[in-house]
């Protein structure tokens, strides 16, 4: 391609609406430009990298065993209502009436597909037989962004892959979710991108198995921990900490006595922390959750975050919900805000950090009163083991510094841009929506399944984040909207012009994704637009060198060209496109 | 790929609720699913041949140098405000809100982007040096359809490739014009559809060029009429007649005398027939016209149709409509209905087939009343050319059975699937949005554009229609959803299974695009699904001839397969392959 026949609109400056990295080089570079807030046409070098990562997407796929179809954005009403997404969703489910023939049909836009195709699955799959299977499609979904914002990374509309696997066994399912697994991989590696994998939270089948596929980027909106000794990951609502059992010793001989000290009004960790001028860490919250039908007070300490997921597992309940202001005065006697292990009238269960704390202060279960002093084994008690720890348990949230649960470093937190989601959804839609399967016995089953999906314009936006410097973009070969970029100095320079064309027609015929800079302008403006939207490889012709009979190339990341004779560099190049290409 | 590990739903009778042809095998051979009326999933056999036929329309669009872009399917209401096509559209521009923090926002789905990319251009072209481009996309629209039907052929979302031109001059738009049209023919061609290009009516600029391309199939919806003899076609709005200019003459010696006849409420053609007993061909309908500000009488023959642009055409005027009660009145002396040549107030324009009506029946400008007998050049007159001919024109619709405009042939009426459309558009769009250049003069000038488009559901939808038998779909080999059909007859049987497994690994080395039909089923009903999916080279291996060392080789469209060794099977079937794919 030539770029005089092309469409790609430089820019020099910042735009000054852009506020990160790839937001603005994705601009500047020509690759995007705003319709409306959250909405963005992929101009031609944009799109070509856009179908370059489609296209690794496609093949991954179907080199993992699913196999591809396309259903429609539009979406029957009812088919959300059944599963009750329409609630969930909210306001992101973009939702409308059109008129036919005098009548009014709801409809929305599709924000995912599960609904669809599970009702498709429902209709056609009757048997153990068809199974197991994994569709998947390359479809534009809508969702209505509160504030779009970060150029293409989060907008209204956007290009996703999601896969639907289909399993009559758990074992199945597994088989299914390790090929997907294994499949963003490969898809995140051949694009370029430092994709981590970080365990997520899951649903109630699959035990741990569901993992997001994170970009670390500071610009990132998703806060994920990670051990840099071992490799763990996760995301802050999934990750465990490294913390274990304490042994149960009795109380230490000197520990002061409990008193009861006035906090009026004070009902807040903040709140007590500044009557009693003390910091939160020295303070056990409690918290009061209805466990299924059990009413369980829950101890974390005063600077930790509840993690409801991790309390659902440690009681073995279906639901977790903090208690409402009712049964929380009927287990405390008094009002939010003050409830305390010490005397409260229903379970406890307490986080591994709670057995550490020496002196805490606690809500005195009396309003607009907190204990001081307060001492476990002496004021409170927890369950002891038969090995003689103090039966606790991870219930908060894992912070930085927290040691890793797999080996013996420390977390960090990070901010990643989430790419990609696996994740075992169990039977929560076949049940919905009514997929069943007959078994070898005639017996009928709900379909087991799992989704998978991959956000393709961060897959762009993510490069474009990650992989630049201070002069532009720097993509890597396999997405790259062009593999080479020729740059002849002076169009009108006939000898530039023949040695240049001879190398642009050669290189096409070889096979090489070209563009040739062919505009009439100073060879400074052209190398600039060159490094800003960052071809890997770049063959510049004319000056001193032609006179030499040479060509300079250059890698987008090399500081200093290579002089390769002109009758080479056709042979030259193409050898390491195709080297890069791997 | 395996059938057993895909996703074909075929079905062995017609569904109820499918009217054509198309539509039935599109349900029955397992390509489509609806999911609410106008939406239809594309299972994955439908999925690969709308992707094969995509990505011939991809190739053939960069062949001819036009660009690929993706623009948002979302767009703003206020560019349909400024182009005026939120009126025109009406009810099939699907609009919505959403709510952003508190704030509606107006958006509608695109039906097209001519909005969306003259926007773009308007704001990053400026100069005479960045034209001429065209620029394309491959992408889902959306349209109300009031009464969806005819499966994939008229649904509310559909996938389109629209590509738009700019021009600096008539002849840079006839240049890109010519560009897209040969690339449609080879599209087309390529698709194995014999889709005809007719004239269509275009916009103010660019005179006779619009075409459309068509399917002729009795299920289509559009009208068109042709010259089986040179070729000629246009739809029916464009068709000229072959009728020409008679000489003028002076009335016949014996012609009675014009009699005036009372038709009391008889104010339509059929009614008057109805009263006097006549046929509608012995009949002038007079109907007055406002053409831009003058008012015009317009003499058809009674069984004709009024053809509005011929109309304004022959009057030179920029808009022509009906003309009001008022205006009516004014120049008849009576209410609609009773409008005549005779005595008529205003100027009068009559049809080429006028003149030849002898003792016509007429209105007589004046309620309930109308006139036998009339005779031109004694009861009313008409302008006689220097040549000495009545000076008519062609101003109503084509019929069947018209004399062709080109040549001594017959024009008959055929009924046609509309696949593509190209379209001078002139300046409307550029003028409403903006879009200007500056040519060497720095003299400020519209944007001319073009519009081009391709129905991409049509493609395999008039494929289904036109290209079937009693036993199924019959694809061509380039957008068929596989190459070839490898069928075992008997799984369980390890030698048949060893020897499919064999040609169907080496096919798929050989770059064939096969499925190989490995369901335990019985082999008529394998064979009955094989005519139905129709892909277009079939190898059946088992029975009888796995015994004597041959597979039977058979194309679609042949009577009988042909014995072919095993060992020379998948040489011959992938030389058969890749002659077919040229």
């Amino acid at each position: 391609m030539r770029w005089s026949q092309t469409f790609i609109p430089t820019m020099k400056e910042d735009p000054a609406d852009a506020e990160i990295p790839s937001h603005k080089l994705m601009l500047r570079a020509g690759l995007i430009r705003q319709l409306m807030a959250g909405a963005y046409t992929y101009l031609p070098l944009g799109y070509r990298a856009l179908r370059k990562a489609e296209n690794i997407v496609r093949q991954e796929m179907d080199n993992a065993g699913a196999v591809e179809l396309f259903m429609p954005a539009l979406q029957p009403i009812e088919l959300f209502e059944r599963t009750g997404r329409i609630n969930s969703f909210g306001n992101v489910l973009i939702k409308f009436e059109v008129t036919r023939r005098g009548n009014k049909v709801p409809m929305a836009l599709g924000p995912t597909h599960e609904e669809v195709v599970t009702d498709l699955i429902a209709r056609h799959i009757s048997s153990y037989r068809q199974l197991p299977l994994t569709v998947y499609q390359i479809q534009t979904k809508f969702r209505n962004e509160e504030r779009p914002r970060f150029g293409v990374l989060r907008t209204s509309e956007f290009l996703m892959k999601d896969a639907y696997s289909f399993s009559t066994s758990v074992e199945q399912l597994d088989d299914a979710y390790r090929k997907m697994y294994d499949a963003y991989v490969r898809i995140f590696a051949r694009c370029g991108l430092e994709a981590i994998p970080v365990e997520a939270e899951s649903g109630p089948i699959g035990g741990d198995a569901s993992h997001e596929f994170m970009i670390p980027a500071s610009a990132g909106e998703d806060s994920i921990l990670r051990c840099r000794d071992c490799g763990y990951g996760a995301n802050v609502e999934r990750a465990e900490t490294g913390r274990k059992r304490a042994k149960a010793a009795p109380p230490a001989a000197d520990a002061k006595g409990i008193a009861e000290i006035a906090t009026p009004g004070a009902g807040s960790i903040d709140a007590v922390c500044k009557a009693l001028k003390c910091k939160p860490h020295k303070m056990i919250k409690t918290l009061i959750y209805k466990a299924d039908d059990k009413t369980v007070a829950v101890l974390i300490r005063g600077d930790h975050d509840a993690n409801e997921n991790k309390i659902r597992r440690a009681l073995g309940a279906k639901t977790v919900e903090l208690a409402d202001e009712a049964t929380i005065l009927a287990v405390t006697g008094a009002p939010t805000g003050f409830a305390g292990p010490v005397g409260i009238k229903c379970d406890i269960i307490a986080d591994h950090d709670i057995p550490l704390l020496q002196a805490a202060i606690t809500g005195a279960n009396k309003v607009d009163a907190h204990f001081v002093n307060v001492c476990l084994g002496r004021d409170y008690q927890l369950p002891v083991t038969a090995e003689g720890d103090y039966e606790t348990f991870d219930l908060r949230n894992a912070a930085a510094d927290d040691p890793c649960p797999r080996s013996a470093g420390k977390l960090e937190l990070v901010h990643g841009i989430e790419v990609g989601h696996v994740f075992k959804l169990g039977t929560k839609y076949t049940v919905a929506l009514d997929a069943t399967f007959l078994d070898e016995k005639e017996q009928r089953h709900p379909i087991i399944m799992g989704c998978y999906g991959i956000g393709v314009n961060r897959i762009i936006a993510g490069l474009a984040e990650t992989k630049h410097d201070e002069n532009g973009l720097i993509w890597p070969m396999s997405v790259a909207p062009y593999e080479v970029l020729v740059v002849p100095l002076n169009v009108t320079d006939p000898q530039v012009m023949e040695a240049a064309e001879k190398i642009y027609t050669q290189l096409k015929g070889q096979g090489v994704d070209v563009l040739m800079d062919d505009r009439d302008a100073r060879p400074g403006f052209k190398l600039k637009d060159a490094d800003l939207i960052g071809i890997p490889l770049r063959v510049v012709i004319g000056g001193k060198g032609l006179k030499d009979g040479v060509a300079e190339i250059k890698w987008r990341t090399a500081a200093d060209p290579v002089l390769i004779k002109l009758d080479m560099t056709v042979n030259e190049v193409t050898q390491m496109v195709k080297t890069a290409r791997q």
